[in-house]
């Protein structure tokens, strides 16, 4: 028996080799394919498996999978006590110093500005640190509130990282903050979506000690038990804890995507699937 | 009798009936008390008021109204065989060329530029129209997609405007593209959002003849029959017809809210109250 031959045969081009990745889908396999057939032969059939694919979810299901995981972890959340906020993307310059992020800190120059005063926000923690400030006294302990909203982070290219991006992030302010209770909501939620993780820990520049969620070497959340020094600078005075999840590597986990682009907002693929098909 | 009493008494400065205004809710009604108490006693008690309906909500339902209606929406019109989609926000500056917004429309200058080459959308027909061209002849006919999603313009400061807004945006491309059809859903649409309107007809620089949907003086849709001119440059070459409304005006409709700042993206607004309640 001949060696089992390599997916992609080396006489396609370079360029035919990354038409035929983008045309893929996570369930096709190629490996098992003994003779590989001509370019044009593949794709022609990758091609006519894709457009089926992309009918066969506008006739079962038109729902996007982005949009859909948003609504699935909302819904999620609301059911076990968090309530749901919303607060803006563009933020005041100054939500980033007081959230302590120093010139020095890589996450510094990776914000997109709009104006001298105003830019995209990297993370929802400012919105929520005003939530939990406004809301504290009001409502009963412990306060559990969450927000499902985009960031943007200047990103060098990678297959886990996008520009334009989406977080939840849940926290809890009042009795109850420990790291066992938090681990224990991180593990509900990633049992209900069924992704593997391992713990670890981290130290990052704006909250101290983390915690890590990852699946494989992905980072799928960074948790944090608070307090922390900045949480004064919020009128912040009771212990919380929170996590903050990026939903498009969720989605990257659950359908085995190899690029983080196949579940992002955006017009050149649709629910993993490309959208050059022509 | 003596005759009505207006709502707010002269005896309160200024600062203190924007005060009691931010404190109103809807519900309340100070029209029918004779006698204003003073306005430290009016504060007080509706501060408590709002204090009761914001744990009401946290106890009873935690669901945040916008993101609710963006839900609601999207469920009913995937329910109508409309596509969801979920285009970025961060677009090329050329797209807004592409739309033939030149430098003597009005949008124009209300445009959020991040650098030279890139935009916040002030609108979701750039990623429409990709994806109008992109499915074109391998979905069944007609193609029918929908997006939800955030919009950034510079608006002066307005009872209806803001600058970070939410549209839905859905259009159908292939047979069936007339204004009767194109009526005929946003009635089924707002039917079921129980929302009042009257259909008017207006001249827009970017589509031309528009079809606007307003509710009493306000705005709260702009629908187009097309084919029109810059569809080409889009790679559009069949009839089309699409609406665009605004989620936060249909709330503001549908809570009585004086200003659309209530039903926005905020952390000074929850579902419409104030949260300076401290
Ligand atoms: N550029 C990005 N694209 C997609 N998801 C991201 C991006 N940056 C962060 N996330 C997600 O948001 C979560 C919380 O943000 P956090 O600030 O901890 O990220 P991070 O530590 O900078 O991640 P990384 O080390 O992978 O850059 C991350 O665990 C990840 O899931
Ligand atoms: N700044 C804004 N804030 C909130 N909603 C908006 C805003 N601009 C537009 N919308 C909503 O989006 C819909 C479609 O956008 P369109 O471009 O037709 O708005 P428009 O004609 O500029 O509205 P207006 O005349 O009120 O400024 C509008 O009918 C409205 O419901
Ligand atoms: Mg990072
Ligand atoms: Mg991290
Ligand atoms: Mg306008
Ligand atoms: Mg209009």
């Amino acid at each position: 028996e001949a060696k089992k031959e390599k997916p992609v045969k080396p006489d396609y081009t370079p360029a035919q080799k990354k038409r035929i990745t983008t045309l893929l889908s996570p369930a096709d396999d190629l490996s098992s394919i003994k003779e590989l057939p001509t370019f044009k032969e593949l794709e022609t059939e990758l091609v006519k498996k894709r457009k089926q694919d992309l009918r066969q979810m506008y006739e079962d299901d038109r729902r996007h999978q982005l949009a859909q995981l948003e609504r699935d972890i909302s819904l999620f959340l609301i059911e076990k006590g968090f309530m749901e906020v919303r607060t803006s993307v563009l933020i005041p310059a100054k939500f980033i110093e007081r959230m302590g992020i120093t010139e020095e800190d890589p996450l510094y120059k990776q914000i997109f500005r709009v104006d001298e005063n105003t830019c995209l926000r990297p993370m929802l923690a400012p919105g929520l640190y005003n939530y939990l400030h406004n809301f504290d006294n009001i409502m009963p302990d412990p306060l559990k509130i969450f927000e499902i909203g985009t960031c943007y982070r200047k990103e060098s290219d990678g297959k886990e990282h996008l520009e334009e991006f989406t977080m939840v992030n849940f926290c809890q302010m009042g009795s109850g903050c420990t790291k066992e209770n938090l681990l224990n909501i991180i593990d509900d939620l990633l049992k209900y979506l069924n992704i593997d993780y391992e713990v670890i820990s981290d130290n990052c520049m704006v909250y101290g000690d983390t915690i890590d969620i990852m699946h494989g070497d992905m980072e799928i959340s960074s948790a944090v038990v608070g307090p922390i020094p900045q949480d004064l600078d919020w009128g912040v005075t009771k212990p919380w804890m929170g996590a903050g999840m990026g939903i498009e590597r969720l989605l990257k986990v659950k359908h085995k995507y190899t690029n983080i682009k196949r579940s992002s907002r955006s017009i050149s693929y649709y629910n993993g699937i490309t959208t050059n098909l022509r």
